[in-house]
């Protein structure tokens, strides 16, 4: 059977637009972070997503703060973090902030109770992590969510349904990539000192997508391997520019990872899942659109760019997701468990690219 | 050079999402029809046009205002299309009405001062269309513009833009179609004694399409044919299932059309632009989103099912685009010309697969 | 099922070569014509078919004749066919003579005593056609085949096996194509004067694999239409370098050509062909190998240059098709009639794109 | 530049075949083991290497030297390997025989004054692959080469030239997969206590494919992971159905294999280059052959079903290779030290997979 799915254009089709608007109570949030990512949740929350309301924006830059007020109209805008939480217009908080206050900022925000969107990751200390469960468990009425927002991405959802219906039997292997194109300006190496290194930026994506497809497994062991192929100024911090990685589940199941910063052609997400029946594939090609061009070069597509032009409709949909947990009083699909599993494996990949030893977990 | 482009998955990336917000104005819209693709038109009205207010709806069948009135929150909710005219509210109305309809419904939208969007085709006569020409060529402070949604596809953006930059010389040939997948109940063969045919209900998309890349060249001649390969009560309507055509232009440009109602797979809308340095071919395949599948049937894809999945994104930025004109006065992309030739050579097409001859035009 | 196919890059898996060699008996060949694709075959005929022997070979160019006996060995050369018709170790001619000569070359070789293999087309002229095939029928132990090389590619078979298993239900339409990359030094023009046009020199081509796909229906009209995008050299012979057209036959049966001269990325022949159930697609991407490049370009495959590379496997299993008819003594699966029909129905597009009308046959 | 290239379809193009044919001699040869692949080598080295002449088969057989004596003409058949190396006429032996069988087999070859080709791989132990070695280089004047097909594929090949010509810049990472489709009937569960287990078996071909892209550098160490996905069976001697492994080279170059016998859609054999200016694929769709199918399972295509129709030309090649290098008095392109290698490495990763941690080669 065929379903009447939903597109590769489909950027919006989210629960909370077909939701029945029998109610027209809408989330208030308020944003911290207005940085490249930043702004785009803002944007997307403010005129894109149909059951939130932008109300609120803190940042410690000012023309960030600006630009909201002009571009987006948000009235409040605040220069620290807790002025905000102290706002009592604001319901649920959406982090865009550096990775070493996420832990420091969510509980703050829960203490003031509101309900929390984080970027991921959770964090790059794994004690951390478990203080964060903890403050959440102690809230039940307030959701958090760590936005791992490929599970939110038309395709990853339509491979993730196809493998619930069974059509290519059980799975036992995921592969998983996360390539971006090379920036010849190496932002990223500035960023080295506080990102924790290539597979806690990059490569928690494809564990919490590995974790998923494959049912939650509990990791027995990893092993990681890693390159500088162009940027040497990674080396001062130990960190790489393209790393492989295996992780062992129980139950026989495992997880194959690559991450690079060196791509010539574009961001390219992609992974594969192997089942006793068959695999699933999702973006074997980073195709930019549905264009194919024929010309001296051969027959070719351009590539997204980057992660954003990627996953443009998954973050609309996990903004919504969000929303409608939060206004629908529902758990999130994704759990503060995930969000520690994922740091806690990608910090073993790093230590094993560091120690070049096999990391028993447990 | 590498744009940052606009995705496959670029749903509402349109200018109006871009545009900076500093008039909090919206237009104020009323829908007539509430059919099929209305309700399509509505929700996206409704919910997912920042700069537009969707106040009121019009259709003959109850049940369909009931559904705008509790599903869309729409307060003014007509059985006439006439009192929904007379509702000073209204700035623009949005005509999803059958095509018969189409000429006097707009006239009378001018008549009462709204700015009109209404669906493709313009008309099936070409007296009516012209009638509409002059109507709105009295009213220049209203704008008209008629639904060729794949102008606003980004995939077919793209390709046009890429065309206007020369990436493949001199274009010459389009080739364009527009398959259907098979409905088993026929929908389309009750529909056939007013739709006006195949080349009128489907290919004049692809005539619109092969005008634009071609740079609006003077038609000279065309011929067609046809058959009936499924839907045997197509017949006496001097209709057909699948239908194939060529259209000759001035300057030695050609266009090579084909339309199918007959399809296995899914809806498919392709076409190929031939220039003198190189090709374009949008929708080569018709792919449902970014995921493969492999197994004992091969590596295969899914396809979109119907035309609404394909153009999802077209049809919000055709929205956006018509909005924009209207609130920043521009002249919508897309002209009552446009939708005057498209019909004339649509009806040409039918008059010669009818009549097995070459039909010149001029 | 599944079957143990012929893969892409099966060269010579043809008959001959898994038939049981129980006779060690080898036809003795001599060919005519050692231009381009006279040498082409030449090699094939004395290094790549087992079951045959190339003892012959003739041309009225010294150099050639010099290459034949010294990079292949070949005995016996010949300034003039008549000679080599003479050679009683001759047992079958092979033609990759100009296409002018065919006709009074095949007969001649009949009246010879000697099985005929002849290059497409058979002639340009539809009455020479009727007198070669009066002639062969004359003498029905000589066997006589035109070299319509695509019905033996092993994907072209391999569609044609599905279509004869059912795989899309009743075929209903082929659109098939023939482009060709651009030659900026335009070798075809100076061949536009003996060539027929582009018709005739290409899409016989496809002429004749609508109907093998179609089951041979019998034509009722056509129209034809062409531009010169960049050879205006073609101008004084009513050629043109981009011709497109339409053939109907009997019983709803449609077909749909486009021949190039000018393509940017290469060789590409590809043919489509819808039935009731599902439509075959082969050649989609004129990929030269199985390589993938992702670079500045985007993702990207080189194409097959000529046809040449396209057909390699083709002309191999069509040679093997032709020993084996003879050293069997089994007709050859194209006959005469087809290869008349493919010139039948050549000369009317030629004569639509000239007219501007459409031609009926019969 | 375009290159004039060899297509996918080029089965036979090798240097023999056109290489300018000024003597006559074929290398005389005789074949050891008439099994699966052995008789797929034999009717090769019989009827499509144009410089060879199998003269000779042995086997311990009686129906498949029968086949031989019938089938390919073959007059000197011999139960006994010892009594074909006695044959004067021989002057090379093929062995296709059990792995644990090669060494030997070799080197009573090299002291009975032959030349040897043999099957990968040389053997599963290190210690017998150094005394091939020494046997070998004893005896310069006598050519010995171990079948690492895939080197002679033309796709594998023009992704080498590619390389080789700077189009990716400098190769740091290979991806290298063997997928074996699933055999119900479990072959290799049988064929396990002598395979050496899945690396030995299938990813010695990885291994050498990446030690080839990227200029042969030394192994440090190697990781491995594996699961029995469905063949229980395979568990009682230490094997797995599904294999990954990491490999490091000095110089920070890096190569992840996988390795499959339970794919539901065919054989597919894929390797990726990873450069600083670009990345190759080779088989990212392991196609049958051309032909796309678009019916009510999507649009797809079939793939080959084992690793013979996928390299069939790569099996031509390589023997043309071996015979040329005979013939011509040239060194193999493939070394001894390069198939000690391949067996050293996976000897490596067999020892990771059942001891669960890194193993550090020299």
């Amino acid at each position: 059977m065929r379903r009447r799915g939903h597109g590769a254009s489909d950027a919006s089709s989210s629960s909370s637009v077909t939701h029945p608007m029998d109610t027209k109570r809408r989330l208030k949030i308020g944003i911290a972070g207005l940085g490249r990512l930043g702004r785009r949740h803002a944007e997307n929350l403010a005129q894109r997503t149909p059951r939130a309301q932008l109300v609120a924006a803190c940042s410690p830059v000012a023309e960030e703060l600006a630009w909201a007020a002009q571009q987006l109209g948000i009235a409040h805008c605040y220069g620290e973090y807790a002025a905000m939480l102290a706002d009592p217009d604001v319901e649920a908080v959406f982090l865009v902030t550096p990775t070493t206050l996420h832990a420091a900022q969510i509980i703050e925000g829960l203490e003031a109770g509101k309900h929390v969107f984080c970027e991921k990751p959770l964090s790059l200390d794994i004690v951390d992590c478990a203080r964060v469960q903890r403050e959440a468990a102690g809230r039940p009425e307030l959701k958090v969510m760590i936005g791992y927002g490929r599970r939110f991405d038309p395709s990853y959802r339509d491979a993730y349904d196809k493998i619930q219906a069974g059509l290519i039997g059980a799975p036992f292997l995921v592969r998983s990539q996360n390539l971006d194109m090379n920036d010849p300006s190496g932002f990223f190496v500035r960023f080295a000192p506080t990102s924790g290194g290539i597979f806690l930026d990059c490569t928690v994506h494809d564990i919490d997508l590995a974790r998923w497809f494959l049912g939650n497994p509990r990791p027995l062991r990893v092993f990681a391997a890693g390159t500088v192929a162009i940027h040497t100024g990674l080396r001062e911090f130990g960190d790489v520019d393209n790393g492989v990685a295996t992780c062992e589940f129980d139950g026989g199941k495992l997880a194959c990872f690559y991450a690079s910063r060196t791509m010539a052609h574009g961001h390219e997400t992609a992974t594969e899942i192997f089942g006793t029946g068959g695999r699933l594939t999702v973006g074997a090609n980073p195709r930019l659109d549905r264009v194919d061009i024929s010309d001296a070069h051969g027959v070719r597509n351009e590539c997204t760019p980057t992660f954003y032009e990627r996953f443009e409709a998954a973050f609309l949909h996990e903004i919504a997701h969000f929303v409608d947990a939060v206004l629908d009083d529902r758990a999130p699909a994704l759990t503060l468990h995930d969000a520690t599993e994922a740091t806690r494996i990608a910090l073993a990949l790093r230590e094993s690219l560091q120690s070049r030893r096999v990391i028993e977990l447990d």
